[in-house]
């Protein structure tokens, strides 16, 4: 790969959305990041250039064959006016995990974290600096070659776009409502569970369709397995305290290993509060309910930091959480988190990574 | 929807590829079927147009989320130069029940027929007519919406293109040898499986790419939960004589309900020849083999019509069937079917549709 990142900058610039009307990832700002691949040349031509449609032949591995995969971080604007992004190694790292287990050739992830700096430099003005707001990062990979014999592409090509985006859900920082979903399955061992790639997505839309008519927000799954055990949100993992004691399941090969999640059960440990990743089983879960010692739950990730779940729904029985409140714990997870993310908290971790502006 | 099919001739004609240089999925023909989807308006706009180039904003959420599906069939010319399409009325039902899957909007079947009957007649001289040769035709379905949420798009776009075809294995007609799959899993009841939906073949790729290796050309998927039950092979369903009698699969959710399969099923009971649906574990297959009644073994699919199996290999055991020769059922189903696609065999079950030339 060259690694002369060629820049074309916008002539035209578009009008910018008002902050409170972005919403998730409906506006894109000025420019892109693209670079191709092709089995002969590794990735090359790397150029960041005007935010512009993609042309493709309709035979696009990735219409059909759905060879894809994706990730989601923020870059934040804090009130002394710097930039920072979060975690953004990470992200690159779980980028090639998912293209690993997708078939697509790995990236050096120097580079993309170079690019992706530059990228952001150029649309700095894009990055809101109203509270809950950021600018949210789009890298992803699609394969490209026109041909519809089922087989890894031979042609990709890797973009990243940018979305300033308010919060993800319509409920801000207010607990979600979460319905159990008995009948279909998201992910299972030896699938696509652990990567971030498009399938996995797909799969999940007509439960979110049924939890959505019901009145939930979102969809909890459980293994596709056994039916039991506790796997993660739509796109949150998710984090349990029973009785003084946290508890989030055990990465087991179908969730996804969220960055979030890790930062979550980091700050735990510094702070001293008890948590263990395990296998927990629903039936277990709402003994804990029945019995009072569920104190609180949230789910984390990029798209809303931590969200608080104030209500349950399984089978028969709805759950109300810390009566439907968002829990102490939870709020100082969220604070603490969201203010390393904005410069406003102090970063022990040297999670938090500066960009030029 | 409006009936009103537009019809743009393209005003120049690509050169035809040489028939034994077809493959599969490599040539596409001068023509394409295009109709849009919008909330506000259902399917609209149906046209049939130059093959072209497809235009998407780089957040199209077929891109990030996967919300696809498609299917396959074919064309063939026969002897006295007539067009037939097998059952093509199965493929448009089956899209159906893929949408349903992925919450993508249902399209009027019988439309559809109409639709793709006149492309084929617009392009029916990209019908190759050497023996084994055909116009392999792919309908499909993406979500084009310009939007980051996890949620059914708004928009859509339907397409159908055309492409003359060889044989999908380049061992032809001769027995493939098959590597049954003991760590990764296509999918799982609850899951995408029964749905031609990207993300199944995507999940594929991994455990393909390990075949190859290893000298297999497909891969035999066991069941996601129990790891022990046929399901299929890469793009094909999959039929064992034992003892006489035939076994495939049942459909349970997790496999793909074939045309061809069907057909198979169907031929077969007009015969006479015993089969069944029902599980069949990967060890009573092996027992079978060992004590001498595993008789025959092939796949059924579209592309390669019935594909003797010749070997399989699972775990440390090789299992040579009919010597690795082509059965004698497997080539009594083979001949008949192709023969009543292909208008030398008389069709008993209304199966051909013939499309005006
Ligand atoms: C399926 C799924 N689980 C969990 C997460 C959380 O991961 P992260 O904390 O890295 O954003 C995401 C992504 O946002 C996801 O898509
Ligand atoms: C996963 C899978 N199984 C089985 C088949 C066979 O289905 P059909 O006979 O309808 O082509 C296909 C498609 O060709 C497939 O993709």
């Amino acid at each position: 790969m060259t690694n002369n990142l060629e820049i074309t900058l916008s002539t035209s610039k578009k009008t910018k959305p008002q902050p409170d009307q972005l919403g998730f990832g409906k506006y894109f700002t000025d420019h892109m990041f693209i670079m191709d691949y092709a089995t002969e040349q590794g990735w090359h031509s790397p150029r960041i250039v005007p935010y512009q449609p993609i042309t493709l032949d309709p035979a696009a591995k990735v219409f059909h064959y759905g060879q894809t995969v994706f990730e989601g971080l923020k870059a934040y604007r804090t009130s002394d006016n710097r930039i920072l992004l979060f975690r953004p190694g990470k992200n690159f790292e779980r980028l090639n995990h998912s293209n690993n287990r997708l078939s697509i050739p790995p990236i050096d992830e120097n580079f993309l974290l170079d690019a992706l700096k530059k990228l952001v430099e150029v649309d700095q003005d894009w990055i809101p600096s109203a509270e809950g707001t950021s600018l949210y990062i789009r890298p992803f990979i699609i394969s490209t070659e026109a041909a519809l014999g089922v087989a890894p592409s031979h042609n990709y090509q890797f973009m990243i776009i940018l979305s300033p985006v308010g919060s993800y859900y319509a409920e801000g920082i207010h607990p979600v409502k979460i319905n159990v979903e008995n009948h279909f399955v998201r992910a299972v061992p030896g699938g696509t569970g652990a990567a971030k790639t498009a399938g996995n997505y797909a799969a999940g839309l007509k439960a979110q369709e049924v939890a959505s008519d019901r009145g939930y927000s979102q969809v909890l799954w459980l293994d596709g397995v056994e039916r039991k055990y506790i796997e993660e949100v739509g796109s949150m993992n998710v984090f349990f305290k029973i009785n003084g004691e946290v508890v989030t399941p055990v990465l087991n090969g179908s969730i996804l290993d969220g960055i979030t999640r890790n930062s979550v059960i980091t700050l735990l440990k510094h702070w001293g509060v008890p948590v263990v990743e395990r296998k927990l089983a629903i039936d277990e879960l709402y003994n804990s309910y029945v019995n009072g010692t569920l104190e609180e739950a949230f789910g984390t990730g990029t798209a809303a930091v931590i969200s608080p779940i104030g209500e349950l729904f399984w089978d028969t029985h709805q759950m109300k959480i810390n009566q439907g409140q968002t829990g102490e714990l939870s709020k100082r997870v969220y604070d603490t988190l969201t203010g390393i993310q904005n410069g406003t908290v102090a970063d022990p971790f040297g999670w938090v990574v500066e960009v030029k502006s």
